[in-house]
């Protein structure tokens, strides 16, 4: 019997009640489609409050479009695009970068998944040199695919590398309120105060039902993005059910609710298995991830029970996912049949 | 002020309470995401009923990408795809055909919507010339644009047609709930019985939140459809909430009696229009659109009150659709306000 | 036995002898590949002096190529591109524009394949409208494909209803030779003084071997054409067989000795077959293309020993093409044979 | 004052005189266009009879479009394709692959330009998973970017161990001829029998003007490539000007006196430079290139004189081409100018 909870994905839970309750909430009489109603425009205007009056902010469906579209909105088909060599965009959105933008992606190895001005620079080179696609925008995710959290000054760090090599950098946030959580910092300070160009801000991850916002932190960037949105098939029609789960998340910090209790459980489960000797935690374990290393012969009696992935095979190491509605007995049950199994 | 429900388009309304109630249901605990959950798979085997065992059906979230997924799926970017001058994929997608499969697309004039091999072959040259984009898909639309319904012949003369010339056959059903109770038919018998390769299934303008559904009725037509919809930035990770959607829609025959209760109050409205002497009805309303002619003087002023859209500005000809809940109290007040505007 | 030369196509002729010969002058020695040889910058300091000193040209390999990286210069993928239904990028580049570009190409019809205000401006609506692809640049061919030739004004019409509605025009001028020969002017008044924003200059069907040239009128308009070149897979790596090539076209006025003579050719073929009753010559001959009806019977045996194209089956319509090195025996013998048959 | 003749490139070299011989020799009355002409039937002849009666080939201009059209012909947007990090197709074709093809490039860093089996396997995961690219094809190239040559039973493991996880081999054969040479085999030794399924046939970089060909191995593998390649803006007009090149390339094996040519001033000019204390032969010399440090001081004093390139600034190691009309009084002369400056 497979236990109510997992430890997959974030998004194998479901949508927190009260993202069920606005939809529920917004669903009479008829709006304008494509997001002239009210309600969207009202979740536009918070993003406004929180990232800052220059930026605008786009309501799509899904992460990888999130990601995808904004990316398209900033590059020509010559440039290339920068990121870790785990990023989503790279490793999980089976090439839709390149098929949308046309761009080569460029990859450094990072074994935490964050990147440096440093891991960055060997791709700096062929500027203006026609015979080499040029590199235009340097892609961050945070928090990472490997549950770390960049600090502000590191991301100011990046953002002032790629500006004064005229290239723009981009945030991944699927799991940026987990990171926001973990820093313990409004989302501004490290995003619209460290010099972002581009945000992919999540809510699939964190309790909503769907629904990705781009963000673009100034005006100009993109004045051509609802082109871009409809024709890369993310315009919904009736938006106002994304603009009212939106108006949700920030509602009494929903979002931060969702992300603190989600990152706690992460938390909770290292206590509980950090002290096994047959598991080695690799990972600095900062949002809601946790990486471990475990005995090879124990992980797919353990997943009878328990989503959650093998993340590298060669090492037998495994990721594990807390998610805004893990409860500490999904935890403890977790513990328990893994000591069982050792 | 305006009034709780307009006739601007069948996406204005809310979302049918039989499927807020299937969403809640559904939302517990967690499931694997991406497509895999039981309720997803549910909905896929209730497709299978439907339209045939041979079938495959894919969920992906609008109607643009129903349509773009599902074209790009069977061609090359040296095809051409014919289809109807005001066809959705032709003047609503802004361009997004073109941009995700690399075709040309062709179109026939057409006054009701429908096309017919007479209007089809004169783009049907340069077969084997390497100089010529090669035709090789047709794409109706059921219910058509302009509230006209293909009877079932009628699809069969064009997919045969396209078949004698090894191309294939593409229905875009965005409103296909409303073809099929037009016909008084099941769908299958304007489907799957007519020849029909693929069809794009709409759920969002007959009462559903979002979800939409590519069939192909040959599971030879698309075997690495999966790759495209991941690619095209489709597949939706909390899948199990279109799968929830689209049992409800079939439960109970919902869908049916949603399009019946649209297509009801299209024929409430016309009768009480019709005898309006300044109002000209200018198609044949078998579905639930309703075109007509009014005096251009009193649109802006009836718009104020009930949202519809022009549909041509020079014959000062307007679009009214109504929805699943539409009242015969707005048909009414609507009825009231252009005969005391006139 | 077939006809040393036949009216097929000018692209069906060799190289004129002073082209060969240029080819033959300038190899010798090492230059830097890829433009950045004498003779390249040599060539394109001509089309400066030609076309005015704003302008910036680009050499690449064919006409097709010319088009789609000129319209691809100046169009983002949700734009549409307006040209004659009978346009080379319309009908015989299979795709190309649609592929490279992402854009939407709308035609108009147009009997004699010149383009008006008029004929334009039916797709000129839904600008700011998220769900129509934005009508961006009209694309006109000087002389058109049915042989007729844009006197400086009508192109201005255009041009001027173009800008009004913030929009380019590009011209296809793979038989721009032909066209001011026929106008009897140098190239710029019917360019640059008429307010054209992209020229494909064809060397080709003039007497080359092969290279065409992108002629931006505004060098802002594509700063970044280079990359787009490249990428577009059009870069000449010695490039200077393109550069002498174009240097022996001006050298002398080759390009105006090779057009004159082609289109005198087609007046002359037209003065030996116009009083032949069963032919019928069916649009002004004003460049070098001549299109007739004869009688269907006598087509395949006149093809057998004269290569030329049915131009419209169902019309019994024949086009008959004129080249540099087309001879009076050429049309004399063509022409007996012609009577003979009848 | 330049040297008549630098190591910059092999295609800043002209063409061999027999070339252009062959190029007047057809030069005389009318041929069909685009590839319809005795001269390119017969030259795709004579590459049925050096590759084997199941290949069929097609001709192209440029040699980045050979290898972006030969992998367009067998991939889908969302497969990967494996390489050297220092292969033409990821290093400088300015993202030509991955905006026509769609496809994600990804690279094994390889010190000396060739791929195994061990190198390309980190690639091989995430197959049938649909988040991930499915790597589809390998390309290598023969003789290598590094001036290295792959020997028969290498190509063979790569094809192999290619065709055991259902992908495919491409060949980048820019230099060709170099490694035929190098290896003293016929070209069919390394590719037709091990198991090669795409060639990119290079012509210009050994003394041609312009023109490559790809080769598909087997002719199921590319029904459609004429369409690709007149999408692709590469179908040629006055194709018989390729056909005749590549006829006097093979006639009285000009392409192998050619390229034994070019080798052998690469060994001459290794056999100058390498006592050279400073200087330091960084690759094996199995082809016409010669990868060298130098001290830095004397680099650009030394490209005054000489074309040639800097490969990596960071070690001072640059990159010495020979040619098929390199001569040994140019190699003594650079050799003398470099002794002389250090």
């Amino acid at each position: 019997m497979n236990a109510k909870r997992g430890f997959a994905s974030d998004n194998n839970s479901g949508v927190h009640s009260d993202i069920i309750k606005a939809i529920q909430e917004v669903n009479s009489g008829h709006t304008i489609g494509y997001g002239s109603d009210k309600y969207t425009e009202k979740a536009l205007q918070k993003f406004k409050q929180i990232f800052g009056k220059y930026t605008e902010t786009y309501f799509v469906f899904t992460g990888t479009a999130a990601n995808v579209l904004g990316l398209s909105a900033v590059t020509k088909s010559y440039h290339s695009i920068i990121c870790a060599e785990t990023a989503h965009i790279n490793e999980d959105e089976c090439g839709a970068p390149e098929k949308f933008t046309g761009c080569k992606v460029l990859t450094a190895e990072t074994p935490d998944g964050k990147l440096t001005p440093d891991l960055i620079k060997k791709h700096l080179y062929g500027f203006d040199f026609e015979h080499h696609s040029q590199p235009k925008i340097i892609s961050i995710t945070q928090a990472t695919e490997m549950g770390t959290v960049y600090k502000p000054d590191e991301i100011k760090q990046i953002t002032d590398f790629a500006h004064k090599n005229k290239m723009l950098v981009h945030m991944d946030g699927a799991r940026i309120s987990n990171a926001a959580v973990s820093l313990n910092l409004p989302f501004k300070a490290f995003t619209t105060d460290v010099g972002l160009d581009i945000l992919s801000f999540g809510g699939t991850k964190n309790g909503m039902m769907y629904g990705e916002a781009v963000v673009f932190f100034n005006s100009n960037l993109a004045p051509d993005f609802k082109y871009i949105r409809k024709q890369g098939m993310q315009l919904a029609s009736k938006m106002r059910f994304i603009g009212a789960q939106f108006l949700a998340f920030f509602e009494n910090d929903l979002w931060k609710k969702n992300a603190k209790h989600s990152n706690e459980m992460a938390q909770y489960l290292v206590s509980k298995v950090k002290n096994i000797p047959a598991v080695k935690i690799t990972q600095p374990v900062e949002a809601n991830g946790v990486f471990a290393i475990v005995p090879k012969q124990i992980i797919s009696e353990l997943q009878k029970e328990f989503f959650f992935y093998m993340w590298d095979e060669n090492k037998s190491e495994v990721r594990w996912m807390t998610s805004f509605d893990t409860t500490k007995e999904d935890v403890d049950q977790f513990a328990e049949k893994l000591k069982a199994l050792l």
